[in-house]
């Protein structure tokens, strides 16, 4: 049986980027490593699609949310949050732990919070300094529309910071053009590495606020980042194994070119969409993004049971919904390293033991809606 | 050439663990990824010498410190230091960004801080809520008694925090029988992988504190990685293929024997001191560690183009000083998957180098007290 990974993070790694990881390891102050390290901050502003540096943290994707808050915020100043699920319930735990005063836009899960509910927050919070915000909320699946969050919020002294950890890299993200004043990713996600680094972009708008904050923290202190980042260094000792392979993996990206990556992940989407809904399934995000597609387990069927079949029988290995959602939700990553025919193959093993679990279904119904969503999308 | 690792820090790692990386990434909540945690986990206790559990977080050493800092220390509360070089300032910089009243205990660089200072400083600081020590100063490769430190600290009810990132794994520390509180190592040094993650062992006593003292972070909050660690996991996505292959650098600790390993380093850095000395050079450290042999630059040499040609003509990478040490020291690691027979190679290439920069020595004198010392101390 062939495995794969199809929860929104990790995701499936290239075996060339595999490989680097197995090579030698070096020092990470030498001339070679400083090299790797521009070579990739360059490509990382290619995929955020900024002018800005991208600085690289040794750290989960919630390390660089945490440098995002603890850096751009004092102790009592008030944020905005957009919350939308379990991902922006991430933000309001960080924003507590650093004693922001929090206004939050709160949308049932499985709906997206709306530009209307944005600009109004921010008409009633006209003192916010910073609002935070989610690209994909890998918990429902939902997208935001984060182009119009940008334009609102550049209209006001607040700061747009995105959580754009499982999007950036399979949805389309312009950092700059949509005036994103601080994104942050992971590597595990649509940047196709394992786990452990994440990625902070930084707008000259944030600099002037981070650097009118109060210094609070040591490890995650975007100025030293800022320091360390003119020499194509890092102010601690990087994960430079991660760093070398991601290299690897951020070629890929380039060679794509990242217009034609965004379009392959929403031609894929639309075909897995399309091939979920022939089977009699629904989409549970109202506002799907293209890096994920999240299936409401439909009633009488064992959510949790199926994807132990999924894994154990066929060998694809789809994601739980979280907490309340446990059971009640499938979550089938298609970012990254993969394509239309292993997302067809889910579709076919999903058809599969759902038609073995006694679920009533038009066999072969997902597979063909899938080939010709994915045709006509062309 | 075959290129040598020999900073201290990232240091070799064993190419059956390098390969560990090259695998397939997988999911970090399955029950695989559990029962590796675990079994590492198990481990990492044994390598610490302690019952207590020693939590992995996804950072450098670095951000190890500051959770041992965050978590135990309210602002303004007092911390005594000891300082003997650029790892003693780390644990400073942290201090001071935590907003602790810092006691410092300073001693010159070459140093090391003895218990009698500690007593001295303990006596005039009772208020102390911890007390920061370094296992390893690796900036000038002293090493500090810490089972001194233990039994003064252990008497009062300040907690003893120790950085043993460059020494834990390589020099004997006993973190229990010591009575160290917090114990904090990183994973690029004596335990054999790629940089990327940090240990923290945690008292009981030091929960105490803890549990008492209020929340200021999220991602270095022990609580959560306590939480999580009683159902073998981590609060956020940890860098699980690091992870997997600490685990095979961790089973050749356990086969070798952590005394036996101990032993061995100690074997190797008494014949590296010969060697050295042999060479008419000297030792920086007044009481060197085991985990590396620090050399004063002599008068006339230059430091920095020894450590070039040593690398470009014979392989061999040592570091240079940092900081005002810069081109006055040579770091020679001998920590972690190495053995005698290359850390003689590496008195060799250094004779080598110093005798065609003109230096005057009796050739063959650094190798032959390696040999004599290290047959000597068997």
């Amino acid at each position: 049986m062939k495995p794969r990974l199809f929860t929104p993070g990790p995701t499936a790694v290239p075996e060339d980027t595999l490989l680097e990881l197995a090579r030698p390891v070096g020092y990470h102050r030498s001339p070679e490593a400083k090299a790797i390290f521009a070579e990739v901050s360059e490509d990382l502003k290619y995929v955020f699609q900024t002018s800005q540096p991208v600085y690289t943290l040794t750290s989960s994707g919630t390390g660089g949310m945490e440098a995002a808050v603890a850096n751009t915020l004092a102790p009592g100043e008030k944020a905005v949050l957009l919350t939308a699920g379990r991902w922006g319930e991430r933000w309001r735990g960080i924003l507590k732990a650093h004693g922001a005063n929090v206004a939050a836009v709160e949308v049932p899960y499985g709906k997206a919070v709306t530009p209307d509910q944005l600009a109004d927050a921010l008409g009633k919070n006209p003192d916010a300094k910073a609002v935070f915000a989610t690209l994909s909320e890998t918990s429902t699946g939902v997208g935001h529309d984060l182009a119009a969050f940008g334009k609102l919020v550049a209209g006001t002294d607040a700061l747009l910071v995105v959580d754009g950890i499982s999007g950036l890299g399979a949805m389309e993200c312009r950092v700059d053009a949509w005036h994103i004043d601080v994104c942050v990713t992971g590597s595990q996600k649509a940047l196709m590495l394992p786990p452990g680094l994440a990625f902070v972009s930084v707008s000259e708008k944030a600099w002037k606020k981070i650097d009118a904050t109060p210094v609070r923290n040591f490890y995650f202190d975007l100025r030293r980042y800022r320091k360390s980042y003119a020499e194509s260094d890092t102010p601690f000792t990087p994960a430079n194994t991660l760093i070398k392979a991601q290299r690897a993996s951020l070629k890929r990206i380039r060679a794509e070119g990242i217009e034609n990556l965004w379009a392959r992940h929403a031609r894929i989407a639309a075909a897995c969409r399309a091939g979920v809904k022939a089977l009699g399934l629904e989409v549970f995000a109202e506002r799907p993004n293209n890096a994920l597609t999240v299936i409401t387990v439909p009633a009488g069927v064992d959510g949790s049971g199926v994807l132990k079949k999924l894994e154990k029988t066929y060998g694809f290995k789809l994601a739980d919904g979280q907490d309340t959602l446990k059971g009640k939700i499938w979550r089938l990553s298609h970012m990254g390293y993969t394509d239309a025919f292993e997302v067809l193959g889910a579709v076919s093993a999903l058809e599969l033991v759902l038609l073995e679990s006694g679920y009533q279904l038009d066999p072969g119904a997902g597979v063909a809606a899938f080939q010709r969503a994915y045709a006509a999308a062309k």
